[in-house]
């Protein structure tokens, strides 16, 4: 057993007038009142910081205990206590919600005397490296990255200055990682794509020459996978959002701004447009060209090009079990159905 | 290379009688006898234990070679060597399974010499903390706990009595989980939970500020995810048991005795009810309501809040691929199909 | 903080000849002429390798810049430069591809000191194990395996020889890899069964006793995971190839050369048969049976066995939101529809 000495912050007090500065809002009230976390509208003490951005709230509003609501001008008067005028509150909160992570897994500068950092890597002099953590050779680590405990970076990564690797990541070699990125517990990347060619009953490994190239500020959820590319890059770009067990196969490239939901799939050398918005679980077959702003609903299957922005969707919502029998019994006599109205049409 | 000693324990044979007494039942034959493994009716030998629960296997039962066999007092007289006689044999099996774990990944009690455990750590004394594992400050950690190789539990987790942590799992920070849980390789608790406000044509990241909260006696499959709540918890109530490659998004809470099988999604502050059984990649969309004891049959999609107890079910099976596509091609043209209905119905 | 020196290959010269030789091709054009790496026939330079595979790219293949082009003998009028005749450009290509393997995340040879190998462990002398790895008692590890850093094998686990293990996997007790199969980072093999008998309203865990069995020359893709049975083994033949996030249930058996592509899900018991293909997230229910040779498209669900190689499909593809909603009106209304055609046609 290693013993070590490692200290996370306290709860910080935020003073109302940091955190009107922070979003930008009107301060009415106690300037130098401090609240020390974040609370829902009906939850909130006065110790707590809360929002009112939901029509639903607006009714029981009034009772709030919060130390300070943020909220929008026509709501103020609904509220007697401490308030801050935002245009959008629940984007005021965004921007303030930093502010109150008090505990965190946030690692000390430095590098722990457990990690394995190969010789040739270039690290910046204020990254903290994590117990466990092995980083082969030719890496180049930037300024103010972290990178958790029992994390793996294999030889000639880069990742771009203030960029978190979590705890238990997993780097392959060659991926490319920009600025101020966030990469979830679990997340594998550059992992070999599932490429193999047909060789009589048997399949032949194409082995995966490309590697993963990822933009700035880009979040990645836990237990992702993001596949390298076959001969070219797998590339996400800039600001693009992943939720948790999302699966990027070998050249596939996401437009910047895009999100998507937990669980979406993304095969082999789809192209996805910029700003679009998937849906969990949605799914894109090979080869498909997805347009800019398209939203795919939650499971939506798309197994054609879309060319133009817009709503997409294909799941049917469950029933229940006896009627939902009829629906199929009677979806696949479809045939016979259209066969029989144009025998009765005549 | 750390060289070290551990040693697992070989086959334990179990007597009749202590089976017997382990699943209250009664034992026709020879107590003494004993049985070292378990095997399916027609596979087993001397030394194994089986049980008749399928009625498939009641024509075969009879030429049984087990060592002894849990059944119903009415098929007694279908076996003519060693019997326990129970109502539920399948119930039986399950309560005599665990004496049969001859081989496992348990870990000696102690704490291996590559573990970094903080010094503000709280540990049980009979914990077993296996290799590479990584404990930061502020965690409490029960009696009789085991957390395997290459775990990472991050500042301030809690974790209860006999619970079993497996190899290679992350608990990100605040994580509490019960007593008696065991959580499966790869699991990971605590990630963020996926929150952005719309800010312009750009995604501000929400900082998520809640915990997950883990009742006792919970199962948790590999790779599953569970995301920490925005502001309030994600919680998961007593006994609920989930499968592999399940994931739960930030502030869901999912009621005691609630199961899902593998695959299963649960988008964001959706509220499970208790005893609910969801079928392998149910998902069930965010800020839903189910009732308790509501059963969702496999790829069971749920987009409106379910409020009665009962079957519900939504997903088409396979046909050959040419009928497929006719039905998919009437299914497009349903409006024209209803229209032409409407119209010949005049 | 461990130093060390490793040391990965820059990227090797391979001769036009080599390449003839490796893919039984006929070359013609300067067999001395070099290459180091491949790419797509319009991004080809001088140095590189490419193939002419898609009836698509015959237009531009005469401007192509590559240093060889691999091709059918009646296109080799297209190119002007050097080329490779053969039979099956796609396959000749990745009979080659792993020649160009330049950068890897290959270990050297031997064992790092932050291993932690149990003495009982049988390791072949060629093994490269990595940084904070764990192999437990009674382990057998063949020639020139390759375990990655970070990864954790469990007590009485078999890898074969040359088979690769890459980082962060998890090899649960028994599990019993074959010969040249490749792990990926991330995977979980031989986790526990989701067995549970009902008692009441509650879940009686059964523990799962059996184990997991991989033929040779397997893949498995990151974040996979298999569990291991609950009486018996669940197996997985020879040849197979599992993409990223797929999920084996306890029991399972897969045969010989089936591959699978990303996120498919196999419920417990299922027998699949030899070389079928299963589209990404194709989902299989518990015990049945799927004949040789099935193929299911993507997003195939599966609820009954099926008897008879072809082609199966249950996916509705997207359309835009608006028309999906009178769909799904329309697929409700079906019984009250299909009434009124009887009506109608009397």
């Amino acid at each position: 057993m290693v013993s070590e000495k490692q200290s996370h912050g306290a709860p910080i007090p935020v003073s109302l007038s940091d955190i009107a500065d922070r979003c930008g809002g009107e301060l009415i009230g106690e300037s130098a009142h401090v609240v020390t976390r974040v609370a829902s509208i009906g939850n909130a003490t006065k110790d707590s910081l809360t929002f009112l951005a939901s029509p639903k709230h607006i009714v029981t509003a009034g009772d709030t205990l919060a130390g300070v609501v943020l909220l929008k001008p026509e709501h103020q008067a609904l509220v007697s206590g401490n308030k801050i005028l935002v245009d959008d509150p629940y984007l005021a909160y965004a921007m303030v919600s930093n502010l109150f992570v008090h505990t965190s897994a946030d690692l000390p500068q430095g590098i722990h005397n457990t990690a394995c950092i190969n010789q040739s890597v270039v690290l910046g002099k204020s990254a903290r490296i994590g117990a466990g953590v092995v980083i082969e050779n030719g890496c180049v680590i930037g300024e103010g990255v972290m990178i958790g405990h029992g994390s793996v970076v294999e030889a000639h990564c880069h990742i771009g200055d203030l960029t978190h690797v979590e705890s238990s990541v997993t780097l392959c070699a060659n991926s490319r990682i920009g600025m101020r990125c966030v990469i979830s517990p679990g997340v594998v990347i550059g992992s070999s794509g599932f490429g193999y060619a047909p060789e009589g009953k048997k399949w032949r490994k194409i082995h995966q020459l490309g590697a993963v190239v990822i933009g700035d500020d880009v979040d990645i959820g836990a237990n992702t996978t993001i596949d390298r590319g076959a001969i070219d890059n797998t590339v996400i770009g800039d600001r693009v959002k992943l939720d948790n067990q999302i699966q990027i196969a070998h050249n596939v490239q996401v437009g910047d701004d895009t999100i998507m939901a937990g669980c979406v799939a993304i095969a082999g050398s789809a192209v996805i447009g910029k700003r679009c918005q998937l849906g969990g679980r949605a799914s894109v077959l090979g080869h498909l060209t997805i347009a800019d702003d398209v939203v795919l609903n939650a499971n939506a299957f798309v197994s054609q090009s879309i060319k133009q922005a817009g709503i997409y969707s294909s799941m049917i919502p469950v029933q229940p079990i006896r009627q939902w029998r009829k629906t199929v019994a009677h979806l696949n006599r479809l045939e016979k159905l259209a066969a029989s109205i144009k025998k009765t049409g005549k």
